[in-house]
């Protein structure tokens, strides 16, 4: 049994992270905590989150000194914000937790990025450069060896794992960039009270043009430019991304369905669609990312879907802790 | 033409009332105005509420002397807070203005009320005397002579619009009190933002059991007891009540549908069902009331539905405008 | 292990009830069968449901002759149409097997009550005598000797579970019949295509006034009148059901929580509220009925929630699963 | 006044245009027609559409006989299926009636466009090749002396408003197609039943990859290849489209705005925004099309967004009205 600390607990992945964790076989969740600062501290998750009433009724603890609340913990999942980990999850670190941060403190290589994109100086140079990106599918080696693991972004992870196979076996005219329009749940802009989120507030609408935080993670893991439009859709929780690519002269369905199936068949987290393209309904509620797509000439349509809470965060964080401890890559999660 | 002021018109009710002023013929928008220290202040109304760009581009003032506002001011629209309301609506009246308040200041007779629900001592009572319960079907002689209309609350005029024509034809047995069972769009909890009402927590659920303040308002003005539980419905707008009553021993269905077609027939506003029942979206974006029912021995269930924001608030005072003016009664409304 | 066999299970009930079944781990589904009219019979469930794709991949298997069918089998969950079960689930009981019955067709005793609610002539009194009525938490006992055990309506489930422990305590006052209004999810019409089941006609909106069939049932099996005025609600899956009722002269809130927590408080799957009252948000994908309650003088709300699909349906018909065969109540289920 | 009829009046596109034209000045609704097939032959229009009730209960006639039905009748609007406008427009045309067909029937040239898309044969050759498209605010001109306007379909409209400016400035780089993604609300899908658009079913999904039949019209009237790529939102109406677009090296997003200026200052159902992009909510239950963009290097998103059944339907066949015959061109519209 791995004892494990959930910091910020109370928000909508923590306390997916918190379910998942609960039921999970190998892991004693020691504590919930939340920031000292909150509101919510001292609450029992279960008033948060009512539907965990009975299944998870722990008390979300304030988060007064990391070292003090890092003792005899093995496991640390940090579900905070960008700022909160960059600055906690070293103490973790040194503590000798190993750190799953479903932030976007440690994604992406070279400071510029947060100074730009995040809007802060990043500090810790080192964790950053030991951090290993956990897009699991494709890093499960440098998961099973890293202290310090940053789950990737919930946009990136769908726009990754849709494109990723056809660059590896590159299939793409990049002289055309990939155009992913993705339309996002409301979960995914947290829990906390804002007008833009409110229920009569919400519609579908672009936002970010051209300058959301989860362009530069998708180009610079991919290695390509994107233009990367997100959307706020009209329903809780999932993402939708629809990607229209060039492919290459000659490039057929058949090169990518093949580029598809050697990259996932044997991923049990991606289903691939031998036919048409995911609906949203497919994955809400599930640790899976769908994919489908259509060719026509040079022409392709990828369509990838998931729950933007969990292959979009927390599924996907487990999954990285059940590679990193060697514990069945689905445990807990199906 | 009469100039007009609207105080509170960034709010959803507010939004609503300045478009029907804006298609008016008789009415001249003169100014929009929100409270002094509002982050409104200084912006379009349509920036608020982009679905009036290029029909009303005012400007939102903030509202710093209510003396210096009410300057060639012949009707002021109140969609503010009960206390702002309380506070600024005897300055408007005091300068000769008609004042059509949409909040719950001046609704109900005596200070316990407000006191007990609306946590304030109510300083005027001078003008809480004089006030009209603006319920438009029923109040209109007093309405035409008024120059303090408290248009009523969005639950009380539907549960007073099915009830009212049933006590006044005395066909209710009283020993059981009527059961009125409400659901609201979310609108109806105001533009502000709250952990309440944002997306991912809505859900429909009962609020305020036994002590909603619009409880006592609807039996202040009908006279009679009733258990009132209001619910939040997971869609924006509309308000659904279904009301369970004990008619009085031998009273039948003709009976009742002879009472609601005496009340209404002649009014424009109300529409009745000769079978059947309404649904939300009836009346969504209208100005109607819609009421149907079902009796079974002694049972009578009374739906009435209309929409919270409109007949509920906006279009129920410039209902009460028409009246008070000998406008036609559903001008700009239909 | 016991061979199981899903009639219907093409629905969205018997599509929980197979997810649910198949990771029992005391339970081997042998076949999925549909209707041997049905259009869906060859398609994989996950065709219908992508939500089970690579999780349930079973074929629908047109269902032709019973007897052959019932080979082998230990158990038959029937999630079929109240006729269809009505005529099948004699052949299946002669066969031995042990039948969970999901539909209406042997949930209350007395033939006319099927001639007046269901339109048809019960043809099987003998079974109909026999059956175990599966409101598990109040019928444990006899639900672990029967070997036909017809699983409670969703509506009723809720309103049983809350009204049950304040009728055997003789709390309430029964001059004035119980008004329970109940607001359900779309996926309780089921899924074959339908005008008032389509996307734009939903709209939260009353139905079956004074003559659904539910209401019968409800006071067949708690032994009142109640009125049950059901309503579709803009929202896929979930009931809420708010129960008015009259309490005896001296009975307080403390009685109503005593009865309650007397009744529920080693029972897994009902959760009580010590304050507020439900949201439907707590138990939609839950296997839960949750249950609050206010009290105003003689007058007591009381709110039950569950999913329909779930503690109204394929939760509640695993349960008495488990409880039958002597596994763990919540067995597969939490 | 001008006599009107109009067929197919119990759509969602229908009634709304019966809305409008019920509260225009000009217009005499001479009757409503459905097929004679039709199962809501003999039914009040507010029947079907509540929300008319005692505004237009006017009945929806069996149209048995065109000849007999033409007669009197100065203006015909056709709301049918494309079939049924392709066979019955001919004979209101030859009667001298004026015709606004808001069906595909006549919107594109060449008969193989319908034996590809549509799937039959088209009969009319001389009718197709007078047919005027209505759209409204690039064909006024040719509007004025047409018999048959083929008002355009509701993805082309929005589509072509985003992108004509900028192609008749040249401002496109075509050897990259724009990329259109479409998000439309489900009463796009008309009215009929369908496993497809029932409510348990609907949710955010791409459909008609490659192969939607408004793709060849938005190309056929643009002059350009595009990608098309429509999806089903979980929301009743209306349209937004994100369309991504290579400029020409040099073009600047002032070059862009100005090209949109000089389209659309002077119509007024066009809304441009200076800053920020349109959401749904903006134009639902409007008649508006609003437009938006941003640039970014070569990289232009326009985003345009219109309510379906309003300026994708029945708004712009009023709009095309009110052009046809002198009336200012948003009579009746806003």
């Amino acid at each position: 049994m791995l004892n494990t600390l959930i910091v910020g607990a109370s928000g909508y992945a923590g306390a997916e992270l918190t379910a998942y964790l609960n039921r999970h076989p190998h892991m004693n969740i020691t504590a919930l905590a939340v920031s000292a600062q909150s509101a919510d501290a001292g609450k029992l998750l279960s008033e948060l989150h009512p539907q965990l009433k009975g299944i998870v009724d722990l008390p979300l603890q304030p988060l007064v000194n990391v070292a003090e609340a890092a003792k005899g913990i093995d496991v640390v999942f940090l579900a905070t914000a960008h700022e909160v980990s960059h600055d906690i999850a070293p103490e973790f670190l040194a503590a000798g937790c190993v750190v799953f941060d479903l932030s976007g403190a440690f994604r992406v290589q070279g400071s510029d990025f947060y100074r730009q994109y995040y809007g802060f100086e990043h500090q810790h140079a080192d964790w950053l450069a030991k951090a290993v990106y956990g897009l699991a599918e494709w890093q499960s080696e440098k998961i099973k060896e890293a202290q310090l693991i940053a789950v990737p972004g919930c946009y990136p992870t769908a726009a990754q794992l849709a494109l990723k196979p056809l660059i590896d076996k590159q299939l793409l005219n990049l002289d055309q960039w990939p155009v992913i329009n993705a339309v996002s749940g409301v979960s995914g802009a947290g829990r906390k009270a804002s007008v833009t989120t409110s229920f009569c507030e919400v519609s579908l609408q672009p936002y970010g043009l051209f300058n959301h935080r989860h362009q530069p993670e998708i180009s610079a893991h991919l290695g390509i430019p994107v233009i990367f439009t997100p959307h706020l859709g009209s329903f809780p929780r999932g993402i939708l991304e629809t990607i229209t690519c060039r492919l290459k002269t000659g490039v057929t369905a058949q090169d990518v369905a093949a580029a598809y199936h050697e990259a996932y068949d044997d991923k049990p987290l991606v289903r691939l669609y031998d036919k048409g393209v995911p609906a949203l309904k497919s994955v809400v509620g599930l640790p899976f990312c769908d994919i489908g797509f259509a060719v026509q000439g040079e022409h392709l349509i990828a369509v990838a879907a998931e729950d933007n809470l969990l292959k979009g965060a927390a599924a996907q964080a487990v999954q990285c802790l059940n590679i990193r401890f060697g514990f069945p890559e689905t445990q807990s999660l199906i």
